[in-house]
């Protein structure tokens, strides 16, 4: 039998998973042409599936995740969710995803009810960021944009991008999240390596994301532009982290993102 | 029945945990007095129970928890692995801590075989830090010294703390590794809530650490004193994330630290 889902016709498809048991989930995905799923798109429909078992109320306020295998693309995921509290204020799952070779990403995250409090933004918004429109386009992809607004390898890696869906994301804050998770896993590799000696020679290099976090601060609409911050924090033992703070054109502190990456030269 | 394990004597003792079945341990621990298990002594055994399953030449490189219920600290705690993947150069564990009343504490860890390759270290130790002999000491703590080396409350939370453990911890990365966790979860979330207008007043709020995170970078001994430089990045919806950079005296930089703490005024 040859299973294969339909392929995504556009982010919000993309996020729209097949129930296939209680709390277990089929995901699918476009063709990119890479072979290996895109990094996001697992992050992504996984805190989908998890947060498909929790109450709406509960809204996610950060999720951990680590790749543990490429994914092949032209298969589906089996996304299966692990309950491990349900509290009044807070809950929590875990997920694994598979493919027929093993699990391919296992996801934490946590899921808050809204509460009011006091809102006091720590960080600010880098005054070198050049806006959407005087900034670079860079690429085509086929469910965000982005944009360089500042680019500097040394003496600390510094990255300024500019991203937004193509598609207008549905309701609701876990459908934004997603669509987060999925648009932020484009740049922390990349920005991870810069420290390297190679670091932007990429034929001549192994890379591969190890994982992936994201605390959300604030509400945000992925279809707006958002300013992804991102730095390097250096390579040893042939990994580099890189942490971003995400904001939004008002200048609002929306998300932060930890990621760290592997880079090794070809021999 | 009342089961209870021997009090640890220390940390090494304990990070020996016993085993009950295969992947699965019990840990117990001093009686702090304070009711609710210190969160880094879960976090440290369910890293050890995590690298008990895993081959020695895989040396733990990260981990990323959620504390999801208060633990309780006169109650032993079991920690179920789950071997999510082992791999050539990478492998990877998921962990539940369970007590009576449900998990307490979820953890994801990824190891790795060393590998040589490019040092590239892209973080500096802050100058303003006082050093170890000139910062004033800070309290008494059952298996750790710390001194406060800087503490601002405003523009932004930055705090600098040098810690070590009063014990020798034994050889090897996976002990020194759960070393750190252990120490690391004392500070991150004094300053998470710092930006808060309640943030020192800790008699007039609620306040929890959420999750915790920490990539190791190069080696340490933890034995020795060891620089956190903690940064608060705001608060809201009740909730402030701290990241901490940690150097050893010779200005390495040797680990990051992330965790979101939760505050609430009491009523």
């Amino acid at each position: 039998m040859s299973l294969s889902l339909a392929p995504a016709t556009g982010l919000n498809t993309l996020l729209s998973l097949e129930a296939v048991k209680p709390d277990a989930f089929l995901g699918g995905g476009p063709e990119l042409g890479w072979e290996r799923i895109y990094g996001g798109q697992v992050v992504a429909q996984a805190l989908m599936a998890a947060g498909l078992t929790v109450n709406a109320e509960h809204i996610p306020h950060s999720l951990h995740a680590y790749f543990v295998r490429a994914g092949d693309e032209k298969r589906p995921v089996l996304y299966e969710v692990e309950r491990v509290r349900d509290g009044r204020s807070f809950t929590t799952r875990q997920v694994i995803a598979y493919q027929a070779g093993g699990a391919i990403l296992n996801l934490i995250a946590s899921f808050q009810v809204s509460e009011k409090g006091e809102d006091v933004q720590g960080i600010t918004m880098p005054s070198l960021a050049k806006t959407p429109e005087e900034a670079a386009t860079t690429g085509t992809d086929l469910y965000f944009e982005h944009r360089i607004a500042h680019f500097a390898k040394e003496p600390e890696p510094r990255v300024l991008v500019w991203m937004r869906t193509k598609e207008a994301i549905e309701e609701g804050p876990l459908a934004r999240a997603c669509a987060l998770a999925y648009i932020s896993d484009e740049h922390p590799l990349g920005v991870a390596r810069l420290p390297h000696p190679l670091g932007m020679e990429w034929e001549k290099t192994m890379s591969a994301s190890l994982d992936h976090a994201i605390w959300f601060h604030r509400p945000f609409d992925p279809h707006e532009w958002l300013l992804f911050d991102l730095e390097g924090h250096g390579v040893a033992n042939s990994r580099g982290l890189a942490i971003a703070r995400i904001f939004d054109a008002k200048g609002t502190h929306v998300a932060t993102l930890a990621q760290e990456g592997l880079i090794r030269p070809r021999r």
